[in-house]
C-alpha cells in the first residue's frame, strides 16, 4: 500500500530488489517509508560539460543533450530512493537562471518528473548583477528583491514542482550577503521569501572559513551559530558532515548538536574527491554509518550527496563507485541500514547472488574505507592531499603567498615533538564546540579516540598508544595495515574471477592494482616525511618504503579537479 | 716466509686483512698459497671507453688515462690476490694490436707491474686482415703467421712480462679460424705457437653456438669435445661456469667433467649483466662455491673473472657490487672460503667490524642471491631478460626474423601443458653432456634437484613439488619468496643506519628500494605472462601482481648495454 503515486514506484523497485538478491541479505520487509522527505543528489556539474570532482567523464546534464540517458539516470536514482537533483555546481555561473538554460532545465524535469525526481538549481548570489545588471545583489535592495522574484515566476511557470535553490555563498570566492553587510540569515531569507509563495526551499551551505588565524575547524560554526533561529521555515542549512572539507575521516560538525531550532541538512560527499577518485575502492557506507552513530538521523531535516555521476558506460567511473550511490541513496532512506546489508544488496544486484561472491566482497566492501584511511590518513590525519586534484600524497606541499589552510602542515602540524593539531582547550579549544560529555572525552589524550587523536591532539612521538606502540610506530602500523589491506582486497578480486563476467573482472583488478601501488606511494610518502621530524626508524617489523623522499617530492600529477588519473599516482 | 717477492705483497695484504676484520672472521692462519697461479679480471673494456656490460662508468684504462686511477686499481686487484689483467673486450677490435694503442698497454703494464699483475689483450682473429692489410687471417698461411710473429715480438718489446691473448673466435659474429674451413684448435695453436718463445698463453674461449636447431646448452660440448688433447700446452680453454651465458643460476658447463686432456679455465662473471647490473644487491660467492661444489677446483688451471670496474667513484656502481670483486679475488685464491667468510671478511674492511653491523648484513649478503633467483628465474628458469640491455624481464619477447635462441620463449617452452625446456634423453639429451651418475640423476623429474628443474625438463603445470605444492603454485609462491627477501633486505639495511656513515647508508638504501620495485616487476611480469598459458590463479596466500601484464609489455627500457638503469626497471 502506498500513500502517493511515487511511492507505488518505490514499492516496485523494493519487490524488485528483493527478487533479485534473492532471501540472501535480508527478511521480508513489507512496511518501508523513508527517513527523509528529500534525498537530493548534489551534482557539481558546470555549463561546460566538466564536472567538479566528477571521475567520470561529462555531465549528463551540460553535455551532450541525451535525453534517454537521463531517462536512465533518473531510473536508477528512483530505484535508490532519491527524489531531488540539483543539476549544476555549488560554484554557480550567473548564466544558469538565464532563460536559455531553464528552458533547459524545464526538459530535463519533463524527464525526471515521472521518477520522482524534482529538480533544484545552484545559484550565484550575484545574479542580479551579473546577469541582471543590477549595480548590487544585496538582499535588502528592493530592486534586488524584484528581480530575484520574477526569475523566481520564470521558473514555476516552466517548472511548475522546481524544488529550489542551492547556495554556496562568502565561500572560497563565491559572491554572498556578506559582500553587503549583511548576515547569511538576511541573504537565505530574502530567498526563502521569494521562493515561499511557490513551495521552494532554500539550501543554504555552511561551508565558509576565512584566511585568518582562527582554526579553520571552528569557522562555520563561530559564523552560523550566533544566527540559529533566525533563518525562515523554508531554509534548510546544508552542513558537510565534517568541520574541515570530505576528508577521508572526520568528526561530526558541531553545528549538528549545537544548533537548537534550525533546520539543517547533512552534505556527504559521494565522489571520492579525497578517496582516490575513480581508481580506489572505497565503500563510503561504513563512514556514514559513523556520522549517523554521532549524529542522530531525526535531527535533521534532510540529506544531500554530492554526486558521482558521469556520462561514462559505467556511470561513475569506478564500477564500486555504483555502490556509493547506491548506499547514498539506501541511506538518505533508512539511515539505520548496515553497510553490510547495504553491500550485500548491491553485490547481488550488481553481480551475482552466489555467496562464493557476495560474502567475502561484502567483508572487502565493508573493510574498504578503513583500509583507504589507514594508508591515506590514519590517527585521525587529515588534508595531506596534493594542491588542487587531491588525490595523491604532498604532506609537504607549501606554495609562497598561499594561505595557510590551504597547506597540509597547517593540518598536520608535523614537528619534532610530535604530530597532530592541538584543538583541546589548551590549543585551539574546537573541542568546546561539541557536547560537553563529547568536549570532555576529545580534549583528553587518554580518553579521546585514537581515530580521531591527530585532529584533536598534537601527540608527541613517544605517546604509548593501546597497542602498546609510541605514536611513530604506531602511525608506521597504520600505514603498513593500509598497504596489506590495499592487497588483500586485490587477491580476494582475483579469487572472484570465476564467477563474474571478464570485462567487469579485468575492469576492477586493473583499479585495484592502481589502489595497491598507490597505497605503498602514500605510505613512503608520508612517513618518510613524518619520519624528517620524528627521527625514528621505521619499525623493523614492516615492511619498509620502497620510494624515495626526494623523488616523490619533485612528483606532479598533471591532471585538471575535473579528471581521473588512468594510471594512478605512485611513479 | 714468501717465495717471491710479490708473496711478500701478498702476506702483508693478508695481514693489513687480519688487522681490519680482527678476530671477529677467521682463525690466524699463515700458510697461504693460491689454488691457481693465474687469477685474471678480463675487463670488457672497448677503445672508446665504454664497458660492455660495464655499469659503473667509463673504463679506467681507456678513456681519461689517469694513471693515479689505474695504480689504484692495481693496488685494489693485488690486495685480493689478482694477478693478471686482460685490458680490453673480448669482443676485440683489431686497432688494439696496433702500434699506437701497444704504446699505452706498455703504460699501463708499467704501472701494474709492481702490484704483481701482468697484462693481457683480447685479439681480434681476423686483426691481420683488419689491421695488417693482408687477404686472408688463415692460421695456416704463412703470411699470416709470419704476421702474428711480428706483433708479438713487438708487444714483448715493449711489455716484457706480457701474458698472452685471450680469443673469442667464431661466435656471435666474432671472426676466427672456421672462417678459413680451420679447428679451433688450429686457430688457437698458431697463436700458441707464436707466443711460446715469450712464455705467452693463449685462453681461447668455448662460448659458441651457431643459428641451428640443436640445443644451445649442447654446442659448445660438440664443437670442442672433439678437440680435446688436440691443443698445445699454452692453451687454456676458458670456460664459462654454465652451458648458456651467466644465468642468476645455472648447472655447470658439461666440458668441465668432459674434457680430459685440455687445459681449462673457468671464466665466472663479476660484472651484473644479468643479475641486477649495479641496481640490485647479489653477492656472487654463494652461486660460485655452488659451482666448485659440482666442479673440482683442482680440475682446472686457471680462473677468470669478467670485471664490474669503472671509474665510477666507488669503482663498481653499487657499493655491495665490489664485494663480488673482493669475493672473486678471495676465491681465486681459496675455492674452498665460504660465502659466510668473505662476506666478514668484506664488511669487516668496507664498514665497520661492529658485529651488530656485520652479523645481520652477512646473512643478508649470504641469501642475497638465493633472494635474485627467485624473483627472476626460479627453479632452473633463464634467460627471460628484455632484450638487449639483460636489465628486466621480457619472457614474451620475440622478433620476427631473431633467430629463437636469442628469445626468452626458446629457453622457457611455456605451453598450456607446461614449462621448461626438455633436455632429458626424450628431450635434446643435454643431460647425456654430463657425467653418467648425473645424467641420470637429472634426467629424472623425481631426482633432478629442483633448483634445475626448468632447466632440464618440461614440467606439467600440476606436476607435485616437494613441498607438496603444484609446479604453478610452487612457482607463484618462489617469486613471492623472492620479492618478500628483497623487502627483508631493504628493512635489515634500513636497521643498519646507526653503524655507517650517512652517505653510503643512502645510497645502498636508494638501490635496494629500487631492487624491491624491481623484484615486484618480475614477479608480475614472469606471473602473469606464465597465466597466460597454465590459466591458473595466483595463490590466494600470497600477494597479487600489482601492475598489467599488457602495460608491461609495452614497457621498453631505453638503456644501451654499457648502462645502469639510474631509476630500475619498474614503472
Amino acid at each position: 500500500m502506498a500513500s502517493s503515486d511515487i511511492g507505488l514506484l518505490y514499492g516496485a523497485f523494493h519487490l524488485l530488489r528483493l527478487q533479485q538478491t534473492g532471501a540472501s541479505c535480508q527478511a521480508l520487509n513489507i512496511e518501508e517509508a523513508p527517513a527523509y522527505d528529500l534525498r537530493i543528489l548534489d551534482h557539481w556539474d558546470n555549463p561546460d560539460g566538466t564536472i567538479e570532482r566528477g571521475f567520470a567523464g561529462s555531465s549528463i546534464f551540460w553535455s551532450k543533450n541525451d535525453r534517454e540517458r537521463i531517462r536512465e539516470y533518473a531510473r536508477a536514482n528512483a530505484s535508490v530512493g532519491i527524489n531531488g537533483a540539483v543539476l549544476n555546481n555549488v560554484n554557480a555561473k550567473p548564466q544558469t537562471l538565464s532563460s536559455e538554460t531553464l528552458t533547459w532545465v524545464r526538459t530535463v524535469a519533463d524527464i525526471l518528473r515521472p521518477y520522482g525526481i524534482r529538480v533544484f538549481l545552484s545559484v550565484n548570489f550575484a545574479s542580479p548583477m551579473r546577469l541582471g545588471g543590477l549595480p548590487t545583489a544585496d538582499p535588502l535592495d528592493k530592486a534586488v528583491v524584484y528581480w530575484w522574484e520574477k526569475k523566481v515566476e520564470e521558473i514555476y511557470r516552466l517548472v511548475p514542482d522546481f524544488g529550489g535553490f542551492l547556495v554556496k555563498a562568502n565561500s572560497e570566492g563565491e559572491p554572498g550577503p556578506c559582500d553587503y553587510g549583511r548576515s547569511h540569515a538576511q541573504g537565505a531569507n530574502m530567498l526563502a521569501r521569494v521562493l515561499k509563495p511557490h513551495k521552494g526551499i532554500v539550501m543554504w551551505r555552511t561551508f565558509v572559513y576565512s584566511p585568518n588565524d582562527e582554526d579553520r575547524a571552528k569557522q562555520a560554526y563561530k559564523e552560523f551559530m550566533p544566527l540559529d533561529g533566525k533563518f525562515l521555515d523554508n531554509v534548510i542549512l546544508q552542513i558537510k558532515n565534517g568541520p574541515i572539507d570530505f576528508q577521508p575521516r572526520e568528526p561530526y560538525s558541531p553545528l549538528f548538536t549545537a544548533l537548537k531550532t534550525t533546520p539543517m541538512m547533512v552534505e556527504l560527499q559521494v565522489t571520492q574527491e579525497y578517496l582516490g577518485a575513480a581508481n580506489h575502492l572505497a565503500f563510503l557506507a561504513p563512514m556514514w554509518s559513523e556520522f549517523f552513530s554521532l549524529v542522530e538521523p531525526q535531527s535533521l531535516r534532510a540529506i544531500a550527496g554530492v554526486a558521482n555521476v558521469g556520462d561514462d558506460r559505467n556511470w561513475c567511473g569506478h564500477h564500486f563507485a555504483q555502490a556509493n550511490w547506491y548506499a547514498f541513496g539506501r541511506l538518505a532512506w533508512n539511515p539505520r541500514l548496515t553497510p553490510e546489508t547495504i553491500a550485500c544488496e548491491w553485490l547481488s544486484q550488481t553481480f551475482t547472488t552466489d555467496t562464493r561472491f557476495v560474502r567475502p566482497m561484502t567483508e572487502l566492501m565493508v573493510q574498504s574505507h578503513e583500509t583507504v584511511v589507514n594508508y591515506m590518513m590514519p590517527l585521525g590525519l587529515h588534508h595531506l592531499f596534493a594542491s588542487g586534484h587531491h588525490y595523491g600524497p604532498q604532506p609537504w606541499f607549501t606554495a609562497p603567498g598561499m594561505r595557510s589552510d590551504w597547506t597540509p602542515p597547517y593540518y598536520h602540524r608535523s614537528d619534532a615533538r610530535g604530530l597532530g593539531f592541538d584543538r583541546t582547550r589548551r590549543g585551539s579549544d574546537a573541542v568546546s564546540q561539541y557536547p560537553e560529555e563529547l568536549a570532555t572525552q576529545y580534549d583528553d589524550i587518554q580518553t579521546c579516540p585514537e581515530r580521531y587523536l591527530l585532529w584533536f591532539h598534537h601527540v608527541p612521538w613517544d605517546h604509548r598508544m593501546q597497542s602498546g606502540r609510541t605514536l611513530w610506530d604506531e602511525l608506521c602500523h597504520r600505514y603498513a595495515d593500509g598497504v596489506a589491506g590495499a592487497r588483500r582486497m586485490l587477491a580476494t578480486w582475483d579469487g572472484m574471477e570465476p564467477y563474474i563476467d571478464a570485462k567487469r573482472f579485468a575492469d576492477v583488478q586493473r583499479k585495484l592494482r592502481i589502489q595497491v601501488r598507490d597505497a605503498e606511494w602514500w605510505r613512503d610518502a608520508c612517513l618518510l616525511y613524518f619520519q624528517t621530524f620524528s627521527g625514528r626508524p621505521i619499525p623493523a617489523d614492516m615492511e619498509h618504503p620502497v620510494h624515495n623522499l626526494d623523488e616523490m617530492m619533485q612528483f606532479r600529477l598533471d591532471i585538471s579537479n575535473y579528471e581521473n588519473p588512468v594510471g594512478g599516482y605512485s611513479r
